[in-house]
């Protein structure tokens, strides 16, 4: 099995868990990053700067964004949805930003009440306004694979989708699984077609867990070589209110899975077990997430036992 | 990515699965084989001769082989964990046997009250008695990766239970990650040690989800090349009252894997779903299946559009 020796672990708890949620207190929130930053994460999606009146718990964006410089050596971002949130996080002084556009027009209207191209259009400002500040501009293609209104998304839209993004200054792109469908060799025939085009231009994957094939989805990516990877701690996400609906792959389950493949993440297994199950506390209801429920495997020395057929016990 | 074109899927949750529950009456366990064979599966575990007084849901053993005749196309086997549970299951007409060894002594010990070597010695006259009854006799190996008691499993121990098993009669092997804690790399490993050393022995895998691997672990073996798979219908498994406890991979979910990856199973979706909603109701709790709650994912023609930058709603 061909893997890479580390991945670059991006968690996404704190907005793309927490916007699902009750809104949580500032307090919390803090309490939170500072578990994350402690297990060992250095780059967190801290916030989203997007409409309070959509997304309210996400609406004291720019008092999280205050209190970063607390953690200076972690590489924070933020997402934004349009032109106004890139500036309100400028203004914040977040300078790193996550530009979500839908491959699918079906979602891209639920979700900014605007088409794909429409959207796909602002890259080109957005990204001139990051990179005057200085800034990184990623952006999310998000139902790159399925879309709950739209159903399946071509491939050929997508890689349009992304030309068109890297064209208007993205400096990254990230494929997002947002309903949780794609399964390995779709999710690799995808990046495949992407990275052909564009084999220099960071890529980046985003899966949600929803049908049980977010680990493995992870694991081909990593086999494929593509090794930023976003994760949420404890599989926050999802809203609780709608049926079947589920969070990103859990960052200590993708740290799981790479620890035990020899692959580097930088953080601590313990550490993500213990922010996971401060996220779970915040949010008021068990999280969906196997390493959060069962812990680590047991360690130590292999029981290799002196030849199986004299071991015994009285 | 290289995988195989069809699997042969074992459904174990009427043996595995409802094992752990509070016994289920015999007509509702057939109406689950009957939910099981119409959505497709022909290699059905449906039940475990072992002792009613340790495990009270498979009581009802003899009953359940009385009513396998309803379904002759399917190839039915039950478990055992003694000679006197396989003498049990030939007299009720269950040819086709899953003996059980515990690669490590302390579940060994904790499962039939013997060391490994003990209950590996019974492989002889189990699989002599099987064969003289015209079965087919097949050794699961459990705890194959990890004890819950001592630990990790050594590789060398393991294929040493394998190769004695298999120099005693085992017709095949499946090694079984119990504690549902081997991530793929450690898979494939110890199922290319098996291999190596036994090239032309039919070899499976049977793996749990408690941590959220169990998917990859059955994709990265497909990889490999092992296509005997074990599954449970719902994720059916685990122990309610063990924290962290869960069950196997579940069959809808590796089902839609394989469907999604132009890999038969010869099961269809919609009929898988169907049954796990049925073992839901029946253990009257929630399972733990993505596929199960999310259900299939939007099919249909892809959205490709006319093109994204003159795709337009007003």
């Amino acid at each position: 099995m061909s893997l890479p020796s580390q991945i670059s672990l991006r968690e996404v708890g704190p907005r793309d868990g927490l916007q699902n949620e009750r809104p949580v207190p500032l307090a919390a929130k803090l309490e939170l990053l500072e578990a994350l930053v402690a297990a060992g994460l250095r780059r967190i999606e801290a916030t989203a700067f997007v409409s309070p009146r959509a997304v309210p718990a996400m609406a004291d964006a720019a008092e999280v964004a205050a209190e970063l410089h607390r953690w200076p050596d972690v590489r924070w971002s933020a997402l934004v949805a349009s032109r106004n949130g890139a500036r309100r996080a400028l203004a914040a002084g977040v300078t790193e930003l996550e530009y979500v556009v839908s491959a699918a027009d079906g979602h891209s209207w639920a979700n900014v009440r605007r088409d794909t191209a429409t959207a796909l259009g602002d890259v080109a400002p957005i990204a001139a306004t990051v990179h005057a500040a200085g800034g990184f501009c990623e952006v999310i293609v998000a139902t790159a694979w399925d879309c709950p209104f739209d159903g399946p998304t071509s491939a050929d839209r997508v890689v349009r989708v992304v030309s068109e993004a890297i064209g208007m200054g993205a400096d990254a792109v990230c494929l997002a699984d947002t309903i949780g469908t794609a399964t390995p060799a779709r999710v690799v025939s995808l990046l495949e077609q992407v990275r052909d085009r564009h084999p220099d231009v960071p890529l980046g994957l985003h899966m949600h867990n929803t049908r049980g094939m977010g680990i493995a989805g992870v694991l081909a990516a990593l086999q494929f070589g593509v090794v930023d990877i976003d994760a949420s701690i404890g599989g926050l996400g999802g809203c609780p209110f709608a049926p079947g609906a589920s969070g990103n792959v859990a960052t200590e389950e993708t740290a799981y899975l790479c620890h035990d493949s020899g692959i580097e993440t930088g953080t601590d297994l313990g550490g993500l077990i213990e922010a996971a199950r401060l996220a779970q506390r915040l949010v008021g209801r068990p999280l969906d997430s196997g390493v959060l429920r069962a812990g680590d495997r047991p360690r130590g020395p292999s029981n290799s036992g002196p030849g199986v057929t004299k071991v015994g016990r009285p």
